[in-house]
Parts: structure tokens; C-alpha cells; sequence
């Protein structure tokens, strides 16, 4: 069994850092780059672009909304023809740091409460999945990476996109196999145990509980890591053994569904 | 004879806008378009990337200091490798935007006070003229457009990049073919009647007078029209119209240096 | 009869500039000045505050969601605890730039998505109409201006604050006598006739027709005069006329509260 | 002997933190906050304020450059006109939020960048001390804190404000008692050995030895304390100690110029 293991990484602006950057990048095979609308900015993204390339790991632009002071993670009502210039601009803005570098951008996903809203909303998954084939037309390696969706799926073969479905060990799914936002009760999984128990029901059933105590098939070709809580990299190690051990093979996103 | 001429579009932000770029638009061959740095926005720049594809007008990349409050004209000192992934990020963003609007970037100028830096500093130039020939790998028609600056002419040379000199009529000279910067007196010709004998001399011997009254050699593939003056369009008018009278031919910057 | 006029002021930022700023500040009594988060810069609003002083004219500060780009008008989810920080933000800071100039701030309002939002949401009204009144307990003349708004008023009464109340004279009401937001057809009243019409009728009957057609009492301590369209400062003109004509008396916010 | 411990805080944004705020808390008598340009936003204000309040800390208002990504360490050049304005403004958002939370803003000290060229250049420092005399007006407590340096030192006399001015254990001084760039070798001292022996020296001697080598009497009122280096805490914890040890009696900056 091949899977990808991914990271959201240069999650830092200016003089601030966040999240164990160095030793993820040891772990995962796919990054997921911020391009300086929530978090990241062009040094950043240079110095995590160039690690990337160092370390054979796929490269995503991770999008989101401009708004730094929120870390992207709140709710703005932007209308969508003006939202599919802010994602083909952060999209342009990585595959150019990605081409000077000598690597190329090989996937993208929505961040934060943009990734939450384009899951759940077909209407706006529409338009947005749109502006990423726009983009695909010339950068045509380019895959959305993101959490199971419908509406993004949906869109995705509409317009000729690949679709790699990433699972997250640490958040709740809802019965529609949708992310339970942050602010909701239990929605983000603190426990390791717990995590990693997810992880091995996933490796072995290719399921999920739901916060309501579903078991619900998901299609998985990554399993996202975090690295900017306590005790995230020794989770993520665990994890990466486990999958080893259960016979998996980490592979980047871009080989995973060239391969399929 | 053919010339260029050039304008800097899309300097709104947000609900902003500065300048009649509609107007210029009808009057010009070539754009250079803000990149969200010093002005300009995604969704401006997607807006003046097609109208640029429409109207057959090459399409360059205006790359400025991150200061939008001092909209790029306040020199700041930033190390010149963070400030190379700066214009690395700049070029990225909008030939992404040139791509999905099925069109070209097809030049790149530096801005306000980075502008005026770049010319006069071959320390500074050199690291910035190498950021954009490692874009212009990968998007071979890039082509630097600048006032007359040995600084870049050089380190253009050196990086293998074509350079186009662009004369601004409305702009002071010092004896050494630089711009003289705004804050001097004198600095910036309002009178329109100046400005178009500025161009008639450009025109008939190839030469600028500078400030302190030496008769300057000045090459120029193109001129540059300012639309953010009351005025500016009717002078911009009058200045397409005297080069056509002199037999001069309108001609973007793209074909002109691929002609010589 | 007593009426103030107010109007938006300081929405520039930077290089760029919004409405005519000049002409109305001669046909108020009131401004209120941006304060940096949807527009106006720290240049702006000392100016602004300048100018407001020499005329004798009311200094009001406008608060507005931290979105330079979509100019405030653009809802975005923000905590209620962390947003009346940025409330309380902004109030500083126009503060300190009236005292240095010599004036006070006797008011403020909320500007664009934010404003319809506290308008019409009891809960947003609750902790932002009282992180007002923690700063109204330094600045005891610290009165809010609003559109008509039972969220408001019933926060306002049980902080101890003034409210004044404002009636737009260009934009369509709801039958609650909230404004229509600017998204739904007819919400915006461009002609001036019509505009004019509807300030006879509140100067006749203290009422507004809604966008539904029925009549509703609205009182009204001021009405708002926009600069930032074609002919707008000519129908200010017309209106300030208009009520000097029906021998009402422009009085600043201020006053107009004390006396009653 | 009296002397102030002071640490700059509050210099996260969004998401970011910066430092060991919490651990400084307990150990200094003067913070130096933030206030949204450099660093700092209206929550983190908010927080640090009522935490320097619930301390019985001194309140200072940190003001910086407009360069978030840049952290205010980079030179920017701003009108003189314009930076006054810029410096009111963040002392307005510091004394409302003071003022909201029941503190009051004691001090003000120029961050970075900024700090360097105020502290070395009169002809800046002229109007931007009387930028922040024109807000001592209304907040008569407020005192300039700074490292040493004439050129602050004499506009505030003329002014009519109270210096108190800082010893930065870790920063190399050149021979005019100025601090030297980061930028140049040897102008950070890491050591904490080497750290601690200049706080004794100051206490012994009211000395410094300069990188040059030579001993220069330097005033103290306050000994400045960072929290953003491995091991800062500790070293700040010893430093408090030798005070105490000393006999020193560590005291808020307000009550220290009040008394002499």
C-alpha cells in the first residue's frame, strides 16, 4: 500500500515561526506551503521551497484568505469571482519560487476556514476548483489535495483535476465525512493515543468514526501531520513507523496518483 | 523608427484606484503592472491583465518595496537576498495571472524607490537582475525595462537578460543618465509643453538635456506615459500623435528587442 | 429643529484618496474619520483631524473590520472578545490624534459589514456597544452614531452611552428600519431626486418608505452625506439647502445630544 | 540604589508569539508593549496590558516602523512630518487600551530600527519627541525611555520631558554610547557570563566598555531584559538576582523619575 504523509509548512511571517518545520520535513513526503495570504512570505516560502527540493518532497501551495491577523481561520465573505484572483495569485506566486528553485508545484490545497468553507460548499467550490485547472492548463502536473469532499470532487472532474483525498488524524468528522470546524467541541483530537488509533483504523478499515460514532468509509491517499502543538513531531515519528510496520510505502502525492 | 510606449496600470488597491487606465490603455504598447507590493491587487491585476490581452499591449510585471501605506516610493533596507525573493514572488504572481488570462508576461520593471536604487547601485543590482533571470528560465521572453542605468545594463549582460530603456519625459536627469529623484526640486516636469519638446529632442537627435544642462546620449526602446496627473491622458494624446507624425512606429516591447 | 450632517471622511490610505473630502468638510457638521483598519492612515487621520478642528466640526470615529482590501464591506467572523479589542484600538488611536490637534472625539461609528452587522445582531451589539462605553469612561463625550437600530440603542441604554441616531439618505430601509445591505438591488439610492426626496420626508414626517413600500417612523439626530460618487457633493449642496430652507439649524453631534 | 527592570513584550501577531512573555512578567518592573506596526496587534495588546495591570507593572508603549515583515529593523526612510503621525498613532492605541483596562501608559520607547536613528540623529529626534510631548500633554505621566543618547536627551529637555534611559546588558556600545547595529560583529553579546558582568559593572561603576575597549560612564535608570533567546529567562532571573544581592531595590520607571 502506497500513502503520502503531508505537513502544512512555512507557517511563519516576518521574525515569527510556527511549528517544527526541520524535523517534519524528515517525516513527510508532500509540503504544504503557505504563500504569504494567511501566513508565509517570499523568504519563507524561498528557504521551505529549497528544503523541499533538498529532501525529494512533493511540493503544494497551501491557499487561503488574506488575512494574517486570523491566521486565515475566519470566515470572510469575499465575493467569488474576486477569491478565484486571490488563489490563481498565491498559485503563481509558489510555482515561480518553485522554478527558480528547480522544483515544480505539484499540488495545492484550500487552508484553514477557506478549505473548511470550499468542502462544504459546492457553489464555491465551483469557481475556485476552476481558477486551480486555469492554472493546471499550464502547470500540468498540478493535483488539489484536500480533505474528502464532494463538492471539490465533484468540481474537480467537472474541470479535468485529480483529486488526492488527505485524511487528518487529529480532527472530528462529521456524518457527512466533512471536518467539524475548530470551534466546535471535540473537533480537534488532542490525545496521541487517540490519534494514533485513527491512523490504524484508517491503515487497516479505511474508515473513520464521526463525532457522532459513524464509521464511515474515507479514501485516503495522504494522511496530513501537524507539527505546531506539544509532542507533534514524536507523534508524527509514531505515525510514520506505524505505517511502515503495517507495510505501507510513503510516497509523494504526485507519484500516488500518476501510479492510480 | 519604431518605439515603444509604455505605462504603470493597475496602481489601485482594494476600492482605490490611481491613474485613467482605461484611457491609457487605448494609447499604449506596453503595461507594467503593480503586483500587490507597493499597489495593485489580485483582482485589479487580473482585471488589467485582460484588458491588456485585448487590446494586443504586452504585459510586464511593475515589482516594488512591500509598502503599500508609501505606496513603494520609501527607500527601506532589506537584505538583498530576502529582497530577491521579493521580486521572485512579484514575477511568480502575475505571470500566473498573464497565464490563465491566456496571455504573456513579457517584461518586468523595478518601481519607485527599489527603482531608483537598482539603477544606481551595481551591488544592488546584481542579486536582483539574477532573481529575474532565473525567472526568465523558465519564462524566456522576460525582457528587464528601465530607465538608462549601466548598473542594470550590466548585470543584464552578465545574466544573459535583454534590457529595453525606456526614456521618461516628465522625469529630471542627472549627468549620469539617472533619474533625479522626486524629493528634488525640479525632479518631476509638470509643464506639458516641456515634457512634449523632451520628446521631440529624444526623437530627432536621441538625446535629454539633464538638470544641470548637459546634452545626455540617451537610448530608448520605449517612453513612458503617467496617467496620474490632471492632464496626463490629453499629454499622453499628444505624444502618441508627434511620434507618429515623425514616422514613428508604435511597437510593443516584446517585438521591438526581438527585432534588434 | 436641530439636525447635524455627517459624512465619512479620511477613507484614503496611502497614496490614494476616496470622495471629496474638501468640498463636504464645508457643508458638515460631523465627520467621521477612518481609523486605519478599513482605510485611512495615521497622515490621513491627522489631517483629516485638522481640518476638522479649523471648521468647528464634530470628530467622530469610524471603526471598521481589519480589511483594507475589501474596504470593511466584506463580513468576516471574528471572536466577539478579540473584536472589541480592535474596537477599543481604533478609539485609541483617534483619540490621541485629536488631542495632540487640539480637538475631542465626541463620537463613533461602526462602518460597513460591520456596522450592518452590529445593527441588526443583539449579540455583536452587546460586547462592542461596551467596549465603547469603557472608553466613553475616559472620553465622557463619547457618543455613538448609528442608523436606526434596536440592537444598538437597547446595548447603548444599558452602558449609559448616547446614541444618535442617522439617517441615510441614499440607501433603501428594511421594514425593521435597518439598511439594506448593499448587495440586494434598489439598496443603494443613486438618483438625486429621489434622494432628495426622501430628506423633505424625513424633514415633513420623521419617516422613511422601505424598500417594501411601508412608512416607518425614524427619528433622526443627523443625516449622512456621502462624497464618494459622481455629484456628490452638488446634491450635499441641495440637501444642506434644503434644510436650511425648512429653517432647520446644522448643528454638531454634540450639541445637538447635550440639548436634548 | 533604585533601578527598573524592563523587557519588550506583546511582540506576536495573530497567531505568532514571540518570547517568554509570561516567565518576563514575574521578573521585570516596566513593560515595553507593542502596538501593532512592528509587531503587536489589538488582542495581544489587550492581554499584555491587563497582565502588566494585574502585575503592578509599568506600561510602555513600544513604537516602531510600519514594516511587520521586516519586524522594524529594517531602515525605512518616512517623512519626518508623516513618522510623527505614525507615532501618535500608536501611542493612542496604547493609552486607550491603558485607559479601558484601568492601567495607565507610563513610558514610550522607539523600537528597532527606529530606536537607532532617533538615538543617533537629532534632526529626527526633534520631531519625533515633540510627537510624543504633544501626547505627554494629556498623559503627563508619560516618560521616553532610551538607551543612551543626546540627540533624544536634548530635544526632550527642550520639550519639557523626562528621559529615562535604559542599559542594554546584551548590546555592544560604540564610543559615542550608542548602540552598535545588529547587523555589525559583535554587536549582540550571547554569552550570559559575558551579559552578567556588564550588569555588574553598570551597578559597580555605572560603566560600560565600549567594543572599541574603552570604559564610558553610562547613566541607568532601568536595565533592559530580553526573552526571545534560548536561555533568556534564566539569564534574566540571575541579572534580577544580582541586583537584589546587590542591595538594589528594583522599582518601576514611573516612581523612579518621580522621585529623583
Amino acid at each position: 500500500m502506497k500513502i503520502d504523509l503531508n505537513a502544512d509548512l512555512g507557517e511563519g511571517f516576518g521574525p515569527w515561526r510556527m511549528g517544527e518545520d526541520e524535523a517534519l520535513m524528515r517525516l513527510i513526503s508532500s509540503a504544504n506551503v503557505a504563500c504569504g495570504f494567511h501566513a508565509g512570505d517570499p523568504l519563507i516560502m524561498h528557504n521551505t521551497v529549497r528544503q523541499a527540493k533538498a529532501g525529494g518532497i512533493d511540493l503544494g501551495a497551501h491557499v487561503g484568505f488574506p488575512d494574517l491577523m486570523g491566521f486565515g481561520r475566519r470566515q470572510m465573505n469575499i465575493e467569488l469571482k474576486e477569491l478565484a484572483t486571490y488563489v490563481i495569485y498565491q498559485l503563481g506566486a509558489l510555482a515561480g519560487m518553485a522554478a527558480v528553485n528547480g522544483h515544480r508545484m505539484t499540488h495545492m490545497s484550500f487552508h484553514g476556514a477557506l478549505g473548511n468553507r470550499v468542502a462544504a460548499d459546492a457553489a464555491m467550490a465551483e469557481p475556485l476548483v476552476a481558477a486551480v485547472a486555469a492554472v493546471a492548463a499550464f502547470d500540468p502536473t498540478l493535483i488539489i489535495s484536500s480533505s474528502s469532499s464532494r463538492a471539490i470532487e465533484n468540481a474537480a472532474e467537472k474541470h479535468g483535476l485529480r483529486v488526492a483525498t488527505t485524511f487528518l488524524a487529529d480532527r472530528a468528522y462529521d456524518d457527512d465525512c466533512l471536518l467539524v470546524p475548530r470551534k466546535v467541541a471535540g473537533s480537534v483530537i488532542k490525545e496521541p493515543a487517540a490519534v494514533l488509533q485513527r491512523v490504524r483504523q484508517l491503515l487497516e478499515e479505511g474508515t473513520v468514526t464521526s463525532l457522532n460514532g459513524k464509521r464511515l468509509a474515507v479514501p485516503a491517499h495522504s494522511i496530513l501531520l501537524h507539527g505546531d502543538t506539544p509532542g507533534a513531531v514524536e507523534l508524527a515519528r509514531t505515525i510514520r513507523r506505524e505505517i511502515e510496520q503495517a507495510g505501507g510505502c510513503i510516497t509523494p502525492i504526485s507519484q500516488l496518483l500518476a501510479a492510480s
